[in-house]
């Protein structure tokens, strides 16, 4: 089934004012359609009409305000890192590029807070605190931009400790659908002077409105950081592991597993000689004494699970070639099959239910053919497949489909989500009913009218069809 | 002037209705009435036409529905702590009493959360989590309810470690105004699956939907926990010790300032013999050896800035005194001038303006004759006075709003909140276009008109009105 929807040519008029306003910044040249209408993610392309490069707050308000007034859709595109097709133009439209906004508006080392613009990337960020004794902690792997990280409520690695994008930003500049300017939130800590617009915007996949700048809260460099590696005989001890420190309280940064597969994958592409079992990644913040102090109460709790000798990365070099190898797991996956692509799955459950969910879902995986690789954000009771499949193979897509359905469906029987950081897009919206019930997604939907009733705002993506929203 | 408004009669169809329904714990007697139609604020009662105490989601559904019907308002009641006006009955209507609602519905330890319905106090809970291991940490002083807590967006003295209620709400059922029940959220860590409606309702202060049962985060209960306070010479030694806290990233649990007059006014109520100089209380949370470390540190800073030597409360029953001592703060000041009623201020500011709005606030007031008491939750830069007033005095009123109005627009010009967790109620409406501009503020209208399009619930509150809305 395709999801490309009937299409009207862009109007003339539209074209001409966009050509004033953008001039070279305007394009309807191929390779730039191309290059706008696909993600990371298995969803066929579906190209936008035309593109715009935006570079400012204002020349977005401006894009939209023609727009709407053509009532052309209107999708938004960082650098193209989304994985549930949220950039594709199902209804065709305009793509607004805001990967050329990447002013670094203000660092606020004494308040902790940074003020950027919707395109600078996370390493970009992290790059210009260098000096600051700051950083900003969301990493989802990927150097995707801020904005596209508000827009899909993006966590990763570290979110376990610090919080994902939703307890990250502070407040936003958003252009809304008919091209005013809003500004959310504020640099206060805390605040409780009306409705939360920031959040209502966070997670929103530019289906609500465009989100152009955003204030980010920084966290100070800890005084020590430490990482360790460590093996487990089985998935099930790995994963024991995880939820006695999370249920202890003890405050590691990150907490990842890979299964035995991703270890095979990572030793290959990043040359690593690590042994190809079920492993943890562990990293440890705060100061000297309490960095020591919970690497040993983790080290205890593993080591009764039959977990391995921890292996110590302390200096910052060995730290990051670790976090780079498991950053590059997706990719290296990928290689284990040329040619493939990735159908990738997100749930997050709570922690109690994490063991059985995993070895539910490696019982499935031993039922099918593809090969699968599992990792993720344990801590958090987060975890992806990365299915690999040949798209054009309809039985290996059907098997991914499969799985994907099986896991989802365990996930939320067990009060857990779909997606616990990519976001919806068009992959996972026909979940949202089954996950939040159909009263909660028919508010959705009086959301998306009231704040967008021409549906110009990345149309399609999110919500299931209305009349899609009823319980079964 | 008076903010009360015409008010029809309540249908006598309803009436009919809503006692069929509820039977005795439908009222409209006198005192009943009178008891729902004030809070713990200067503002001058106004009573509902009608309490219902509901028992349950689907009465408080079936109550809506009911109102709906006729476009009668519907204001939501807890325990009336609310110090903002959120309860008075403006345009009259149906108070729903939510305070029988105290059941504790799942105690989840191995996942960390709780379910709890709307009228569970905080005291409540942590009663019910004594043998658990673990707590619930949101602690805005008085006694509140959940839900109310949940409704206000409230935070208070340990939100510097914990955040708020934004921060510790996992999920909401919430009834509409057309009486249908919505579920937000759930038991996962973290979830990117579509709009964050459980952040829409919290802050909403009734006026999007009734809160009636929630999922809250809980906390493993520290190892180590400890309290000290220290006196300084002076505000802005004790000021610049909590911004030098804060910038270190030294994680303390509560850091909160007291001045010389909130310190006399505990002193004789709480019989203790505390210096009557500003004063920081400190709690540590950790391990045994965090909590030292902690302590150490921020000592070292204190002592660099003119503090005195720590007086230290390491045992349970000493420092539940000691806060016990800081959370009848307030009513300690408020028998500063017996009779007076308490016309509370709660700006929140970056962190780095914080010494610069106290010390001119300092200078406000000493340029009026009310007595006017200072405290806060510094480490958030959130702080209070209470302004002592007789509301019959026209004179003090003009002071205490002139001084309001003072710390109000201070805190704004410096990127702050008017509110930083007592929410806005009919006393912070006006502020709201200043604070957040005047797009933002219809963006909130759009929202109210399509959650809640006859105005039922809670009208009134938060949005000032729409022909307001403009930038001046």
């Amino acid at each position: 089934m395709s999801l490309a929807q009937p299409r009207k040519p862009l109007p003339e008029a539209l074209i001409t004012a966009l050509q004033e306003c953008f001039g070279k910044r305007f394009s309807r040249g191929e390779s730039v359609l191309a290059q706008h209408g696909r993600d990371e993610s298995v969803h066929a392309p579906m190209l936008p009409d035309a593109v715009v490069f935006a570079e400012s707050t204002e020349e977005v308000a401006e894009l939209m305000r023609l727009s709407y007034a053509h009532a052309v859709p209107v999708i938004a595109y960082g650098v193209g890192s989304s994985v549930e097709g949220h950039v594709l133009a199902i209804h065709g439209g305009i793509c607004v590029d805001l990967s050329g906004m990447k002013r670094i508006v203000a660092v606020h080392n004494d308040d902790l807070d940074a003020v950027v613009e919707a395109g600078v990337t996370r390493l970009q960020l992290n790059a210009a605190l260098r000096d600051s004794g700051l950083f900003f902690p969301i990493d989802p792997g990927a150097d995707a931009t801020l904005g596209g990280m508000a827009a899909t409520r993006a966590s990763g690695t570290n979110a376990v400790r610090y919080g994902t994008m939703r307890e990250n930003v502070l407040g936003l500049t958003v252009v809304l659908a008919d091209g005013s300017i809003v500004r959310t939130g504020g640099r206060a800590r805390k605040s409780s002077a009306g409705y939360d617009l920031t959040r209502l915007f966070v997670g929103s996949e530019g289906t609500l409105g465009i989100i152009t700048e955003l204030t980010l809260r920084l966290q100070p460099i800890p005084e020590a950081m430490s990482a360790a590696v460590c093996a487990f005989p089985d998935v099930d001890a790995a994963v024991r592991t995880v939820i006695q420190t999370i249920q202890f309280g003890i405050p590691v940064a990150r907490i990842e597993l890979l299964d035995a597969l991703t270890l095979a994958a990572v030793n290959r592409h990043s040359k690593t000689t690590l042994a190809e079992a079920p492993t943890l990644f562990f990293e440890f913040h705060g100061s000297a004494a309490a960095v020591e102090e919970q690497a040993q109460l983790v080290q205890d709790i593993a080591r009764e699970l039959g977990g391995e000798d921890f292996a110590w990365a302390t200096r910052n070099e060995e730290r990051s070639r670790l976090w780079k190898a498991r950053h590059d797991a997706y990719f290296a996956c990928l290689q284990l099959k040329p040619g493939a692509r990735a159908f990738p799955t997100d749930v997050c459950v709570p922690i109690s239910r994490l063991a059985e969910a995993i070895a539910s879902t490696n019982e499935d995986i031993a039922r099918v053919s593809i090969p699968i690789a599992l990792f993720g954000h344990v801590g958090d009771g987060n975890f992806h497949l990365v299915v690999l499949v040949d798209p054009a193979n309809p039985t290996e897509m059907a098997e991914a489909k499969w799985i994907n359905e099986r896991v989802v469906e365990r996930a939320l029987a067990m009060e857990g989500t779909c997606t616990g950081e990519h976001g919806v897009g068009i992959g996972k919206a026909r979940f949202l009913v089954r996950e939040h019930g159909a009263a909660a997604i028919r508010l959705m939907h009086a959301l998306k009218d009231a704040l967008d009733p021409q549906h110009c705002l990345n149309p399609g993506k999110i919500l299931p069809p209305i009349e899609d929203c009823t319980d079964s």
